[in-house]
């Protein structure tokens, strides 16, 4: 009943339709001379800065992969499960996995970036031809992000069978995304700031305005941040997921003798690709209406599909129905996180308008309203991931005590919520694409009609952005836990007991565990401190040089002299890379030391304590961040004095202050909370048998 | 080799201590007419809100006793370790607590207010008689709630022997310093932000001057808040400190027979009541000269005398020195974290100094900055106290396998930290004193020379204050996580199991526990959420009402006419009042909620979320506050620009939102994880028999 061909099926058909699709975004015109020498201008910065930073990861992954070859695959494989071997498993399978998702974001940036320029000249024939040029982009960058991630795991499947020995693939691509979301989140805010705060607050100058100087770093970062770093995040979160779904099969396939284990996972993905390419084809607005109702029929469309698709599937596999209910919560979930983002961060709701009305006390209020309300906004979603993690667990049998099918379970609804990334990253990358296309009008000088277009896509684009920031928060926090079962599992193995006997040993009463759950917390803080201070940098150099060139440059505000554009990527290019160091190192090295001289125990705790703190604090930052925003777009409309109002000027620094929070740290904590539950899974082997202070 | 006579010796010597020194202060005299105007108009407020505050809590205190005394005594005590027993023992030891908790806080606001204006008026004589006036105030506080918990605690087991019978107690202390410490902080950052915004920035009048018609809430607010507040949490921490010890102590008391093991945690709490007094005796400022020698000096001879006493102590009752080791951990843990504190928050250090600079480029990047930095500051001490744990489990004896040793080892080092409450109490209180007096020296309009000797005195209480705050953080996180440890043994043996069985069943890999976990980090950040709420809604209701009587009241500006002082402690109170339901419901439902429904296990990870969480949030707000705080007082030393420079503007932004995170919500966090843990004991065996969804 081998089924996994079904996902190389699909896999392949997702990466074609990505190619044919981005070959008839490609042949539209990209418009005049003068939006063709911004798209350059974009192009090169973006282009150099992933260059670079690539070229900076490169050396440090082989490094890595070298170390995982002779640490791991020889260390301790020689003496594990696996018998005497001397194959690189771990070390070529995190080279691939490192590589996949390079050019994921490499392809995302690329696409972001053709797909701005052309629907910026798409506007000018109006929103139907606006919208179809730049959701294709998205569906480009979805197809491709969900059809290399399956591709690479089913392949890896069809040669080595035991997901473990391909783990390394999952924290390959954790470990980019990781620095992709952590540079590239550094380098749109510190431009995005840098540039608002002398150009729109200081100088008076409208936004995208091309007399000033960090416009197009802003640019470049939109689409190095919030392009590039979302699609290797999305990559890395589907592969890690798949794998830990598999880590969970495993021993449930070797207990009971079934592959249909390890092949689920891969089947649920195929079956919800063919379901992304029908919702897509169902997204076409009409002229003149609003495009929200056809943006989200796409996502209904998919997720109904899919639902049909996965009862045909488990029955088809399983000839019984529990594991269907674990994956129906996973969709459940999405759909209860998307509303609760909605209520939080739009401002058709109190919420927002809350930290609106409070901007008219000054800035102050205005920052401690957001901060409450983002605090506040941690609670329901904690409270639907924990009703999730139970109700999938209890639902796959888990409550008549087969621990197996409970934990695959958890991973089933995580991967069920994963499989449709596909379609929510077309709606993501699209919110970008849009607001680079209205950038490029305004720098471009275009007709102001144009503006008008991409303005009304670009409002859709806030509310879906917000919805998959939640999806990417709540799959990251659900994925890890998925991993922090599929660690424990691992520790057991090498340990040669059942999981049963491991648990009973990984109790809160432990002094070790309780070490490690308060690390766990106060690291993710660190984490996020370091991409905090990394912006705060990067956006007062950026403050400083924008200001020097209004001074120095003559003529820059009557528009006769050029302003050294080149001189504010370069400073957001080294702030990026410069701040990547620390955290990453972070990521890296935490687990490992507290692994080996506390234990596997104290490194469970740790896991665990990042996940629970990295969740709150993420879902913190990503709402209060958009609630800040959306707040002062809401004063925008009118309210409370509108544009110009003192209320408006509080509303600025509270909706900056956001920045950072929402695009550079929430997200980043994503990829670290998965990056340091690979680690740990892949460093389990020798953590068991290598322990400085090993507890009893 | 009963030793408990000692505790009740050096209580009732603390407690007469203080009435003798009280009496010394109040027989000093008050000084002008004016000032005594000024004092009656805090005194009356002070009164005023905090009787209201009592009798609103008053009938819900008495509710609660009865449930407790029908539920818990006489439901399952019934059928528990205590045989058939009807009498109220929780419900009435809760009582005492909660009457003891109310009692301190009123005490240390009312010697508060006699102390502001008497040092104002020993101002006039200069810094050696305004240090000892303020000093005297601060120890008389420090006295009495150490002397009151400790009374009260061996009272108790004079009578009751068994700790879980008087757990109560303890959770009664909780709850009142719990809604005491939202109350006062809601009220004083409303009233303190709402005079400053208006006041200092708009107006352009100075701080405390009388012209500001939120300048009597604010000093209200300062002795509600800053010291009943501040005292009653201390004398809650304090005892459940005592009991938590206790009750890990009993299950070694009934293996070994030896009632040493529950005596232990009192005779540390004696010898560190006499060597506090010591201590304080050593606390003269030179005239002329820096008083903070002075000050930290009684500190050092305080914890050399308790290290002297422990040592003795530990040897004459086991003839073994393990249990001191533990002790003596728990005083280096305190030594650690005040160095940490100093490097965060002083403006002598680089990370202070860098939030000043950043205020340069406006308040946005001042902001961010500032959370970058407290993010950072949550990483060491949470190391700090992690490592602090384990070393304690493993000297008391945990390494060997012993684990009811090492769980007493953990209690120990947290009473041996509390233990010196006294002195640090001592130090912390003199501070808010001397910042009153100054406020009182302004309103009365004194000779500016006053000012001056209050403004030295009022630096020291600065940095002290920092250290305290710091203090009363980690010793609610090891509280907390002692009284987690005696949660868990109750469940154990509720359940009749051994406390290895129970360990042995919560595992980090189970569903319930993981919900408990999750829920625990989203409960903390909605409690905060609730409080930085409440001071935003009060704080512009005061700014709106401040705006309003500089616009509606003729000749308030020239000094002609008096503002309506009376309004504005209207407002306050009834924000605090009305803003302590929500973040006092969560914490006492949140429990009893996540227990009936989910379980023992599930609440076991909510406890330990909520301590996690919880630490780092709670060390966050309290540096990142104090850090905005001081990187403003900073730029009024003159640099990047001094007062007055858009840089000072920008870092009054900062300070303003750091209030409610240092002083409203940061301290609430303290009582809020060791009340949830109170409930959590209290309700164990009820728990344990009645679960609405009961896991394997």
């Amino acid at each position: 009943m081998e089924l996994y061909w079904l996902a190389l099926l699909a896999s392949c058909i997702a990466l074609a339709l990505a190619a044919g699709t981005a070959a008839l975004v490609l042949a539209r015109p990209k418009g005049s001379e003068r939006m063709v020498e911004v798209y350059e201008a974009i192009k090169e910065g973006a282009k150099a800065y992933l260059s670079r930073q690539y070229k900076t990861l490169m050396i440090f992954i082989i490094l890595l992969a070298v170390i995982f070859a002779i640490a791991v695959d020889y260390g301790y494989f020689a003496s594990g499960r696996f018998g005497p071997s001397y194959f690189p498993y771990t070390g070529l399978s995190f080279l691939v996995g490192a590589l996949f998702s390079a050019l994921a974001g490499y392809m995302g940036m690329r696409v972001a970036v053709e797909c701005n320029v052309r629907t910026a000249n798409a506007a000018n024939g109006g929103l139907r031809e606006a919208l179809s040029t730049s959701f294709k982009g998205g569906l480009v960058m979805g197809l491709c992000m969900v059809g290399l991630a399956l591709l690479g795991v089913t392949l890896f499947y069809t040669f080595w069978r035991d997901p473990l020995l391909f783990a390394g693939f999952g924290f390959g691509g954790s470990l980019v995304a990781l620095f992709a979301r952590i540079g590239g989140g550094i380098y749109t805010k510190s431009a995005d700031v840098g540039a608002d705060l002398v150009g729109k607050v200081e100088a008076g100058i409208p936004e995208d305005d091309p007399r000033n100087p960090a416009v197009i770093a802003d640019a470049v970062g939109d689409n190095v941040g919030d392009v590039a770093g979302m699609a290797a995040d999305v990559f890395e979160t589907y592969a890690v997921t798949l794998i830990g779904a598999m880590l969970l099969g495993w021993p449930l396939y070797m207990k009971l003798n079934n592959a249909a284990f390890l092949e689920y996972p891969l089947v649920l993905g195929a079956i919800a690709i063919f379901s992304t390419i029908v919702g897509a084809l169902t997204v076409r607005a009409k002229e003149g209406g609003d495009p929200t109702p056809a943006i989200l029929m796409g996502i209904v469309v998919t997720a109904v599909l899919a639902i049909i698709g996965f009862f045909l599937a488990t029955w088809w596999l399983f000839r019984s129905l529990e594991l269907f209910y674990s994956a129906l919560i996973g969709v459940v979930i999405v759909v209860l996180l998307a509303v609760l983002t909605d209520y939080y961060t739009s401002y058709r709701h109190s919420p927002t308008r809350s930290i609106a009305e409070a901007a008219q006390a000054g800035p102050a209020i205005n920052i401690i309203r957001g901060l409450a309300n983002g605090l506040e906004s941690a609670f329901l979603p904690a409270l639907v991931i924990a009703l999730g993690v139970v109700g999938a667990y209890l639902l796959a049998g888990g409550y008549a005590g087969h621990v197996y099918m409970g934990m695959y379970g958890v991973a089933i609804a995580v991967m069920a919520m994963l499989s449709i990334a596909g379609i929510i990253v077309s709606v993501d990358a699209y919110g970008p694409i849009v607001d680079n296309a209205g950038g490029i009008a305004e720098m471009a000088g275009l007709d102001p009609k144009v503006k008008d277009v991409t303005d009304i896509l670009d409002a859709v684009g806030n509310t879906t952005k917000a919805l998959t920031k939640t999806f990417a928060i709540g799959s990251a926090g659900l994925a890890a836990l998925s991993l922090l079962l599929a660690y424990m599992n691992e520790i057991a193995s090498y340990k040669g007991i059942s999981f049963g006997e491991l648990t009973s040993k990984l109790s809160l009463a432990r002094p070790d565990v309780i070490l490690g759950l308060l690390l766990g917390g106060g690291i993710v803080f660190l984490f996020a401190s370091f991409c905090m201070k990394a912006v705060a940098k990067g956006a007062f150099g950026m403050v400083n040089e924008v200001r020097r060139q209004f001074k120095e440059i003559a003529g820059i505000m009557e528009g006769k002299a050029k302003p050294d554009y080149a001189k504010c990527v370069d400073i957001a290019t080294r702030t990026a890379l410069k701040g990547m160091a620390l955290p990453g190192a972070l990521v890296i090295l935490s687990p490992i030391i507290v692994g080996f001289v506390f234990g596997p125990y104290a490194l469970a705790g740790l896991l665990i304590g990042c996940i629970v703190a990295g969740l709150a604090l993420a879902l913190m930052m990503a709402k209060g961040g958009a609630a800040w925003d959306n707040a002062k777009k809401y004063i925008e409309t009118g309210a409370f004095g509108g544009k110009r109002s003192p209320a408006h000027a509080a509303a600025v620094v509270g909706d900056t202050v956001g920045d950072p929070c929402k695009d550079t740290a929430g997200p980043a904590i994503n990829p670290m909370i998965k990056a340091i539950n690979m680690i740990s899974i892949i460093f389990a082997g020798l953590i068991v048998s290598l322990v400085l202070v090993p507890l009893p």
